[in-house]
């Protein structure tokens, strides 16, 4: 419209000093030396226990279609003024380091790694921040759905958001995020469509409004559909919706599944109630009550507890924008890089607040499993040689207050990672939604009640292994002691 | 990946119920009757004075592009089993209506149409859910951006959120929109090239741990790039970045135009104070510092408070998801609609909550501007057929409170809505994105101060005329008696 380049290609989106690093890296021809960063967030959102962690599949989508294409290189050319030999470059790069990463549907807890990439520094520079980008969100919604199911229990919970999504491709992925934390549907029919996922939806306000007659518009809209759900609060939901949609299914009788009414507005808590009672005494006691009307799990804990009717909660704005607290903080710090002998050197970033200071080197993540309850003990951080596994008696100790700890036996030892790319090579086949969906469950499942209430819910352990915590600390001392040297020289 | 239907049209992303509707509509032979729907929000988010309308131009893509794929049709018949006499209808549809909308940087307040669609009723029903979706993100940033420029002032904003926005789409659309409500440039450089806007960027801390020293980081950088902003908080603000920077900059004099220093973490009234200190003591008076690290409107107005020395603000999180309340709520009413014998009739949706109630019939929307002052006395919402621009004394009361009232003369009645499409045909060019932003700039010139201020502005005059609030009454007694005979015959 406004501009004469083709969006033909996502490798640029990303943040231009990732491209102004890649530059000076290439410069000073250190561009293809080994690197290893991990993406990982500090604080589960929601004060919830545990997030879910969702993205994957797009990751895999980005990385293998990530090459600079014509309009790229000539939009970094002739606007943004890139000089022709670095161009030359960019115009060769795809991707050809590995990443590990959790598998879409595992928990993920503060403080460890999600997904590893292990590549050439400009590259793994170059696709940082649409990683982040990815994963924020797609984690930050597939918790929230999963806290959100946590209330909703056994029954069914529809995703609703498309409208109010934060653009388009919020909409799609964020229902399938939401699948993957337990819903049972979106009512996006894109989404259905890209991801083979359940869609759900019947008539709104504006169908009455066509006909101008609630009675009419319900009964026309039966006679193309078999499956009815009535929207009935577009007048007054007790004295004309409720009535009519009970008219209509009596004078249609086996024609129509009644399969339900649904309430958009008012007391939901009185009116589920009123029609539960107006159902039952029609002889509908199958047809289903469906509710919405920006709930979340504060709302829909509130009116489980006034005794509500609602059988079925259909949840829009405050799940697909996370409306109390819309960002996920994951962040990409480089803990490996390999120094001008050849050999890889652990990194570390000091700050000083102390929860941001990184955790240095190649780690893998366990999940230590208490065979005999068959519930998690916690996540083990461990260096990448380690196997924990092999331990009889595992020491987990709480990587800041180390006081606190306490010995496992007779665990498993689960690793959580895995390969997804192998030198620029996908080795990794995505499992099918619904078994996404059915892993989170089970990952669910190995909590303990304490980690997934949704109000003040115990801190789930997070430990490093004694050998992971030496090599920090180890690291610390060695930048404090760099810029106490620093310091010396310049006094 | 998980499914075999290719992501090949967006005519799908749309709510199910949409599809359900219009099927009812095209098995009642009523698809094609002429309705009108409008677009509007209640309430101006953020507690601001003033809303940014943006979107248009992805709504005029989507519009444009609007049509059924093969595989759409595949899916709907395939997976959702609609049938093949339906699917035909659907194949045939591209968009034949009309849009008439506000332009881009438009101001828009609460309870005005911004959009309206006139079309074949199952047509405007199938698009509204994309529409709302675009119109209610960007509309929604480019006012959140609007909001933190006043505070900035004249002083330079910059977009860095990709990270943190939700997904793809809300990265780069909601660049642009911040680009429209006032700021310089986005990070994202896809944004960039897609959308020709400024796009500003050098390093991140990842630089600095890859050289694993300040010194020799800044220095390499410098080698390649004439314009120098460095990072300074990778170890030590004071005792370390700044220093570094300097160094640099006085070994490298006119090789380098050392343009800034950034500060990302910290006392940012302080850190930005000493840092000011320190490079006018080195003669760099014209080094600007650039601040960044979750701010706001906010924590900008207490920085200023508090004499920080920052000249330029980098805003990613709080922008870029509208962080303190992440929805708009836009929706899509009808308020007109073709009667069975083909005259138009004016609608109205009634509720319990007297501002849900709609205000039927086509309307326009006049800004009346005082002559004397060039500053606008507020909006005025006619019905199609009225010319405010005529009257010498221009009546506008309080749509509710009817006795606040005045009278306006000397005026001038700028009608605010564009013909973008007509009978399916663009009739409207985009103007460039730059003149967009000073277009949302001129218009806030309009305003007086109170209604701009971030706290507690001063509710602006969105009035109707009497024409259109006696219709507005009519059609509320027209529904009360027809609730009544309905009442009335089932007792």
């Amino acid at each position: 419209m406004s501009t004469s380049y083709n969006d033909d290609s996502l490798s640029l989106h990303t943040d231009l000093y990732q491209i102004n690093m890649a530059e000076t890296y290439w410069n000073d021809h250190i561009h293809n030396k080994n690197a290893v960063f991990e993406v990982f967030f500090r604080k589960i959102p929601f004060g919830n226990g545990y997030g879910i962690f969702a993205g994957l599949e797009r990751v895999i989508e980005f990385i293998e279609q990530f090459r600079f294409s014509e309009s790229d290189i000539a939009y970094l050319r002739d606007e943004l003024h890139y000089k022709e030999d670095f161009l030359e470059y960019l115009r060769s790069i795809t991707f050809t380091g590995s990443i590990r990463s959790l598998e879409e549907g595992e928990l993920v807890f503060g403080n460890e790694p999600i997904l590893r990439v292990e590549a050439p520094l400009a590259q793994a520079q170059l696709i940082e921040t649409a990683l982040l980008n990815i994963i924020n969100y797609q984690t930050l919604i597939a918790t929230k759905a999963a806290r959100i199911k946590e209330v909703v229990g056994e029954e069914i919970a529809m995703e609703f958001g498309t409208r109010r999504a934060h653009e388009m491709d919020a909409a799609i992925w964020g229902a399938r995020a939401a699948y993957i934390g337990g819903f049972q549907s979106t009512s996006n029919a894109r989404a259905g469509k890209k991801f083979g996922m359940p869609v759900s939806g019947t008539h709104a306000h504006a169908l009455v409004q066509a006909y101008r007659d609630e009675y009419t518009a319900f009964h026309k809209y039966a006679e193309r559909h078999k499956n009815c759900v009535f929207l009935v609060d577009t007048y007054d939901t007790l004295k004309s919706g409720i009535p009519n949609a009970i008219k209509v299914a009596q004078e249609l009788g086996d024609k129509i599944n009644f399969v339900g009414i649904r309430l958009d507005s008012g007391d939901l808590a009185y009116l589920s109630k009123e029609a539960r009672k107006m159902l039952d005494a029609a002889g509908f006691h199958q047809t289903k009550i469906i509710a919405s009307n920006d709930l979340d799990e504060y709302t829909i804990l509130n009116l489980k507890g006034q005794g509500a009717k609602i059988d079925v909660w259909g949840i829009g704005t405050k799940l697909i924008t996370a409306y109390d607290q819309a960002a996920l903080g994951a962040v990409y710090k480089l803990v490996s890089i390999e120094n001008d002998a050849g050999e890889m050197v652990d990194t570390i970033k000091i700050s000083g607040n102390p929860e941001k200071v990184t955790t240095p080197g190649l780690k893998r993540v366990y999940r230590i499993i208490n065979k005999k309850f068959n519930k998690s003990e916690g996540d083990y951080i461990a260096l990448d040689f380690e196997n924990p596994q092999e331990e009889k008696r595992l020491k987990m100790f709480h990587p800041v207050h180390t006081y606190i700890k306490k010995y496992v036996t007779d665990f498993e030892a689960k690793e959580l990672h895995k390969d997804i790319f192998l030198n620029g090579r996908r080795v990794y086949s995505l499992p099918a939604l619904s078994s996404i969906q059915q892993y989170a469950k089970e990952n669910l499942n190995l909590l303990w009640e304490e980690y997934r209430r949704s109000l003040n819910p115990e801190e789930y352990p997070v430990d490093l292994s004694q050998k992971c915590w030496d090599n920090k600390m180890k690291h610390i001392d060695m930048i404090k002691q760099k810029v106490k040297e620093y310091l010396d020289k310049r006094n």
